[in-house]
């Protein structure tokens, strides 16, 4: 296939998801299939949810190059597992990689099938964070959505920016740099000051 | 859009399942953006399961009025928590007319496209429970679908009262008010007199 | 409708997950309706994702033989349940013969569709094992897929011996028997013998 951009944030959220899917798993002492099997399912979940939302085949069955990648990313992962004292941060940085550009692919393909762009930016949302929220549920974590961390917020603020600098008629290429860069900036600084969205005085959400 | 008693049914529910989720979420002490999400998920989770099947987008991307009324469900019942002490009446009524109207969507959409009547009742109770399943996962409650107040059964019910009156020739809108309000007269009656069905005298499911 | 072997294997995979759904329900005292979803969403649960990923209509709205045999199977797992002592032992190979035959199904339904023999062995991966997981995860039950059996491993395996018969020009009806055989034995004759895929070392999953 001829790789545009688009294709390669795809492939690049692909890879970063199945890392931090790989290492939700490792990090839950599963054994080889398992690994993989979480990685496979926390990379492909968003982009699926968004092509068949849409009508159309997912990515991933019409491309073998997607499996061969995560298929790497696993055994790197697993090479790589004594570096397990990083893990913490190194899952938060490739989910936070995996958000910002999987959110981009779902506003735009929102935008090439003529969906309103309200519908686009919940669409980009949704691709985002699917895979995430999967792989929390499959290593019977809190999905991370509803933790502290900002995390749909960063993608619906990039969905947003996508759109007006689009009717502002930016070059397609800019904007994909520049809201998944959006994106991962504000959950990257929320993160660090520790900002959250209010929750009305309420108690915090027990570990279950 | 022209609004046919179906998609005022549709809408009906979507409001119906959006303060169902919202109150849910609020439940569990979720942050503004888990409300909206939880609130988002349930509305929409039963009606897009019946599209994917039928092969058909989703009505929630074709149409951003789904999406603005589940925005402005979500602020009210956040306006409105302080009357949160009637929370589990409030929550069990949505979630009843929820299922009521649903249901008839889903019989009706598989009419439609000329699916056995079996085939429509059971496609009715997909699209009347999984909005609800969806948001009990997400909390981390039981499923209401396994709990003790004869959900699923309202739902096939009102389903197979939807496909005899249809054979019978009765006007189709006449046919919708009947049957949601079978299934929710059913589940209000079920409850207030503690009927439940048979489980075979075994223990009661313990909560996880 | 004229029963190819292809149907018939898709029917038994059917029973069998019905079955095992059944079973899990009866395990965790769910009520009549309760026994009967999980028997459903087990048993339907593989084929629907293999057919939504690959844009078909579900094999069990166009044909309503598939809700019929549900039912029968779920009256007689409840008829029968006084031999609960042997559920354990049932619920495994009827679990394992739905991984052998769905698996075939979903390989086969990849092949058809002209899709690349690596996800064809993926996709008769998710139609194996999907059910299962749905099963496991609506009794809050550890999904099989990431217990100690070998689960995906047998499934993966029987894909590859299929693809590898295809290429040899082996007859279909005789690839689609040996390769459900070579998932079946794999699983039997690991679980026999306790054999386990390396997990680095690490301890095991607790039950959560």
């Amino acid at each position: 296939m001829e790789l545009s951009l688009f294709n390669i944030l795809d492939l690049l959220g692909t890879v970063a998801f199945a890392i931090s899917g790989a290492l939700a798993a490792m990090n839950r002492k599963l054994d080889l299939f398992g690994i993989f099997i979480i990685a496979f399912v926390t990379s492909i979940g968003g982009g699926t949810l968004r092509d068949i939302l849409i009508g159309a085949t997912p990515t991933w069955m019409d491309n073998t190059i997607y499996i061969y990648f995560i298929g790497v990313v696993t055994v790197l992962a697993i090479i790589f597992r004594n570096k397990i004292n990083y893990l913490k941060t190194s899952l938060f940085l490739f989910d936070t990689i995996g958000l910002g550009v999987f959110t981009i692919t779902g506003v735009e393909i929102g935008l090439q099938n003529g969906l309103d762009p309200i519908i686009c930016i919940t669409l980009g949302a949704m691709t985002g964070t699917f895979g995430g929220v999967l792989r929390d549920i499959l290593v019977a974590e809190i999905p991370v959505i509803f933790r502290k961390e900002i995390y749909a917020t960063a993608s619906l603020t990039g969905g947003l920016a996508f759109i007006l600098l689009n009717e502002l008629g930016v070059n397609t290429d800019v904007i994909y740099v520049v809201t998944s860069l959006i994106i991962i900036s504000i959950r990257l600084i929320v993160v660090k000051y520790r900002i959250s969205l209010p929750n009305f005085d309420l108690a915090p959400v027990e570990k279950k």
